[in-house]
């Protein structure tokens, strides 16, 4: 990709071409290019940095709405980005500063200041989009809002390897709980039990028998069943939840692109049995609350108990098929786009 | 039936001959006499009144603990009974005095003291089983506790003419809710609305569209689902929650008697678009509450906020058939057997 000057030169875009059916395919993209466009009064032109790939993105592509409106076709996808200003209308901001929005897939957005977010100097774009950013907000307050665990309780996280679950179980042992991961290779096993301290991690792929296999690892049964995935993983771990268990429902990532009807958890009358709940929660709900988790998701990264880690795939244009990467496994940690 | 005197005479029993596939038959149960027990130190001989027909009781009946370990084959029916004491050895307790207890199928039981509960006097039996029993109980704590209903707020709740749901509804009104029940035939419905003073019913046999038909009722979505039946109405009404729902799991009477493995419901993600929850739940566990309950349910049946009806089944032989009126649809109200 060549360098484009910051006055002259085209913005680079990546539009919704068609609604998917089952996996994204590259058709169902289209790629623009259009002249990088102007600031009005009160706006910002920033230049992406960093693109955020997140599962949820697959839910924007469908028809239908959601807790957000559809992307609409031909328009620009929708994502949380990191950029450097680089022309500001807005007293608040200036040429070169680090910010965060929902700017889309493209090279360079216009937005107003009110949506856009200082990032402060030294925070590094990826650790911006992950561990401080929408990732680790949403693994913060979905466990200890949602989730409420209490010391020496077992918490069990799928997508245990993603951006999301990863930082769950670190938070998890940080409260004094028991840790146990599933993922779906060993290699994204012994990163959780061996760098990152999860008690327990299963690699749901190869497990003979994915209960027994729970069983195992959460003797006393889970008291906090963190949900990425959806499908026989969330049905499966409903057989056993602990009394007064709490399943905090944060995607389904296993049916975002799923042809046939959805499959619904049929052992969710173990939430009858053990007294139990199963509750959804969405990131933005707490955004009066980022900067208290900010503050601390940043103290336990500098104090060396948070880690984390990012996949990051280069050029703007690879980003459609990156996204796939999301659904079959590909990535550990946080998924990025350099743009 | 005959009299039997209180000093001879059989014990006439219902046990749990095999464990039903589908509908309970008759060869599912047996019918034993055996000479009428008598009461050791510490102990009360009951003759018993009135037995409790419940949902419940199918799950019991199944292999498997539950909440509760399942009836053993060859014993006697696990039920909730009004009875009067005929012979205590227990110094709270004396001869006439009318109790309530797990006494089970039967005309005679002997239990501890510490395992029934006097009914005060003037209290009808099928009062002290219904609205003051463990069904008003279970529709008190669900809806006030779990599903904590606000004022203005729109309360669906299915198997409403039941025993249960008839009071949730009630209890829903009392608390300057919206009150909507689903029933399974048009009287049900205007016993509902005519006489119960739910703000709408819907005939879920009759509906087109049970999901057009709920979000005609509930015009502002749902704020607490209280749902006694699971399956395809659970799910539909999923898709109809609004904003912070809460999803009272108090039963699924469609599923007990499957012979296929049981639905689960795929609109779930609608907890997450929501940021609803759904949780369940068991009377027994408010024991320390009851008599505060009970109190406040005395107070509404004395102003004449709450009502009731019975379905009274003549004759213990004739429990295993009336059981399976809880299934079929037959009962309106709470279903008991007179002994």
């Amino acid at each position: 990709m060549t360098q484009v000057s910051e006055t002259s030169g085209t913005n680079l875009q990546i539009r919704l071409a068609a609604r998917p059916k089952g996996l994204p395919r590259d058709s169902d993209f289209q790629t623009t290019e259009e002249p990088i466009p102007q600031p009005g009064e009160g706006q910002v032109l920033v230049r992406n940095l960093f693109l955020s790939l997140d599962p949820a993105m697959r839910g924007w592509m469908n028809e239908g709405r959601s807790y957000v409106p559809p992307i609409g076709i031909g328009e620009v996808m929708r994502g949380l980005t990191i950029g450097e200003v680089v022309e500001s209308r807005h007293p608040d901001f200036a040429p070169g500063d680090i910010v965060s929005g929902v700017l889309g897939w493209q090279r360079y957005a216009v937005a107003r200041g009110k949506d856009l977010t200082k990032v402060p100097p030294g925070v590094p774009p990826t650790v911006a989009l992950g561990p401080l950013g929408a990732t680790g907000l949403t693994a913060y307050f979905g466990l200890l809002d949602v989730g409420q665990p209490k010391e020496g309780e077992t918490v069990l996280v799928s997508g245990a390897a993603g951006a999301v679950g990863s930082i769950v179980g670190q938070i998890a042992r940080i409260h004094g709980c028991r840790a146990v991961g599933i993922a779906g290779t060993d290699d994204k096993c012994h990163w959780l039990t061996d760098e990152l301290g999860f008690d327990a991690a299963i690699n749901y792929k190869t497990a003979q028998d994915l209960h027994e296999e729970i069983r195992r690892a959460c003797p006393k049964g889970i008291d906090v069943y963190f949900d990425n995935v959806g499908g026989d993983i969330l049905n499966t771990a409903l057989r056993s939840l602990a009394l007064h268990a709490r399943v905090v429902i944060c995607g389904a990532i296993s049916q975002y692109n799923a042809t046939e009807p959805m499959k619904g958890p049929s052992n969710y009358m173990a939430l009858l049995v053990q007294r139990a709940r199963m509750e959804g929660f969405l990131v933005f709900d707490y955004q009066s609350r980022y900067a208290e988790a900010q503050a601390q998701l940043g103290r336990w990264l500098a104090e060396g108990k948070l880690h984390h880690r990012e996949d990051v795939v280069e050029g703007l244009e690879n980003a459609p098929r990156a996204l796939l990467r999301l659904f079959d496994g590909g990535n550990t940690g946080k998924l990025v786009v350099k743009i």
